[in-house]
């Protein structure tokens, strides 16, 4: 085991700009729940890219310092600075989750059993070359799943879980998912079609309808086509879904979701009602992919609810039995439902060059990075 | 018991219009659990409008027939006749409360113990001289009380007392409410009052905030003011308020609301995070006084939810016994707590007059109608 550590932080500084850089670091030592963690793999999740970036404006991004030390300085707007405040100054480490091989161990038996074992971890920090972590964080992955396989084991893995859980535990019985291209769209439509539960999926494009479709997906509407409002009630009036999620927030469509799940509700009803259908309709935005205003267009009756969905507070309310059963069921299908597939793969220093900032900030679906720390 | 009965009807034509007219009707005759009521008051509650004048367009209507039987007629939009199938050639009977002595009982109990009382009563149709209804639909007010003082005896008076134990189950402790120098507004403020619990009074004129500063209100806010959400965040930061009520819906009320809780949650947070706070932010929507698209300019993280609200549907969720409860207190109070105040008192067919519906129809807080059938 090396001395040397290093990892990525990103600060906002006094004079209005945000600075992404590596820092030298101690090498951890383990309290005794707690394991020292090589990190080999850490996915660049759109969750992360808020920590990373916070409010700057990255289209006004500069690279300065070395090859192997890449600075980078951006322009924060000056009213984004107020609710910054507590970030001032201070170099925030970035990456919640990732996967490596756990190289020092607490003296605790839980923690002395992961010894040498390659683990995934969540929690802030991972974009670093050893990371501290409690053992309650940590999954420990099946006899050969590599670190890169493993890296994404919680975020995108939990979240597709939870939407099902979710889903059942407020008692509906089919999903709505808007970007569903993406890794966690994906992952989603693999549980789905494991636990036979009706799936729809929104996509803005042909070719990530031709995925969806060649992946075994049943319902896929386009919001670009022409026909999106009909061809999304319709795959609602067969599958009977009054749930959705929703990453991308700003925007009509979560508005567009609520009316057509009116529709669908309404077609049957022998009395006309001002307050609409009593079935009730639920969308959780659960990112800010636009962040633009969410507009909505209220034609869907009084029976609805649109919340923010944060996963961590989303598995709080499904209770600890069901999180350890959701973690266990990753480890074991971590390379099939719960694969994540990368199309860069990033060092440390890598991440913070320009080219590799605008191909992820983009957070475009079908590309997704990873770092990989030691390399 | 004389043999005429009039009733007030709204119906959707085929040839995209809404006519408005006086209906004879038989004298109706009471099952063995109904009792037939002679109507003296009814109101004009905002939730009247929406089965009156559907989605008729009012600045286009016109007035026909006599004074005794007027005809209002007006224009319904083309493009929202396919949502009214269910109207089109019924005449709709309107009217979702009233009060009157009960003139006819069946032969139940509990139905002959109301003949001869004076009653309010729910439920469709009450804009008419004789009313048939069950005895669950009916309170009897108690000895001295008028018909015009009950008059207003559910959809008000259980809406504030929905609106505070709705805030209780869910874990909140104190309330907003929006367009709050309504008479529901005057009557969730003298409610908060009596039953300890703070609320902060968002009105839109000066004169309004006198008014309830006038009845005890201890916080009252303009969204008129350049100070607005200063104020609106000081007084959540005073009482904790995490729920609101808002009647509006359009615009961006609803936003600016949760923006200002989540300012005041996130003022002592020692870690800046990209999610928000924790505090979990709750905006009800009960009515549609601006139908236009309601806006969330999202910057207060990803704990928050709105929902449609519709009465019934709460009443529900709190079960028989709170409801049951809900009902003696308000039969009780109803001439101080839920004391409803109306600047018009109109006949059936007064209410047809297009001076009458230019009133009414303006939603005007300090304005509110009254019909007197019997007149």
């Amino acid at each position: 085991m090396t001395d040397t550590n290093i990892q990525l932080t990103s600060t906002i500084n006094e004079d209005n700009t945000l600075t992404l850089a590596l820092q030298h670091i101690d090498m951890p030592q383990p309290g005794a729940d707690e394991v020292i963690i090589r990190i080999e793999a850490a996915p660049l999740n759109p969750s992360d890219l808020g920590v990373l970036f916070s409010a700057a404006d990255m289209s006004t991004a500069t690279q300065s310092g070395t090859q192997e030390n890449p600075i980078i300085t951006a322009d924060v707007p000056v009213q984004a600075m107020p609710s910054l405040k507590t970030r001032v100054g201070k170099a925030t480490p970035v990456g919640n989750e990732g996967a490596g091989t756990v190289v020092a161990a607490g003296s605790s038996p839980a923690a002395q059993a992961l010894m040498g074992k390659t683990v995934a971890v969540i929690g802030g920090g991972t974009y670093r070359q050893y990371h501290c972590a409690n053992v309650q964080s940590c999954l420990p992955l099946k006899e050969g799943t590599t670190a890169k396989q493993g890296a994404s084991s919680f975020v995108n893995p939990l979240t597709a879980l939870t939407m099902v859980a979710t889903m059942r535990a407020e008692g509906h019985k089919a999903i709505i998912h808007a970007a569903a291209a993406s890794n966690l769209g994906q992952m989603l439509n693999r549980v789905c079609i494991a636990d036979g539960v009706d799936l729809i999926n929104i996509v803005r494009k042909p070719e990530q309808e031709k995925l969806l479709r060649d992946m075994g997906a049943k319902y896929v509407v386009n919001s670009s086509s022409d026909s999106f409002l009909a061809d999304l009630t319709a795959a609602i009036i067969e599958t009977g879904a009054t749930i959705a999620f929703d990453p991308i927030g700003g925007g009509q469509l979560t508005s567009d979701i609520l009316n057509c799940m009116e529709v669908a509700a309404a077609r049957d009803m022998k009395e006309h009602t001002i307050y609409g259908s009593d079935t009730f309709k639920q969308v959780y935005i659960y990112g800010a992919l636009n962040r633009g205003p969410i507009t909505l267009n209220r034609d869907f009756g009084f029976a609805w609810a649109v919340n923010g969905f944060l996963l961590f507070n989303a598995l709080g309310k499904l209770g600890t039995e069901t999180v350890v059963a959701m973690r266990k069921r990753v480890a074991e299908e971590i390379t099939t439902t719960f694969a994540s597939h990368y199309t860069h793969e990033v060092s440390l220093a890598e991440a913070l060059q320009l080219q590799s900032i605008a191909g992820y900030s983009k957070q475009a679906t079908g590309e997704k990075y990873l770092i990989t720390p030691q390399k």
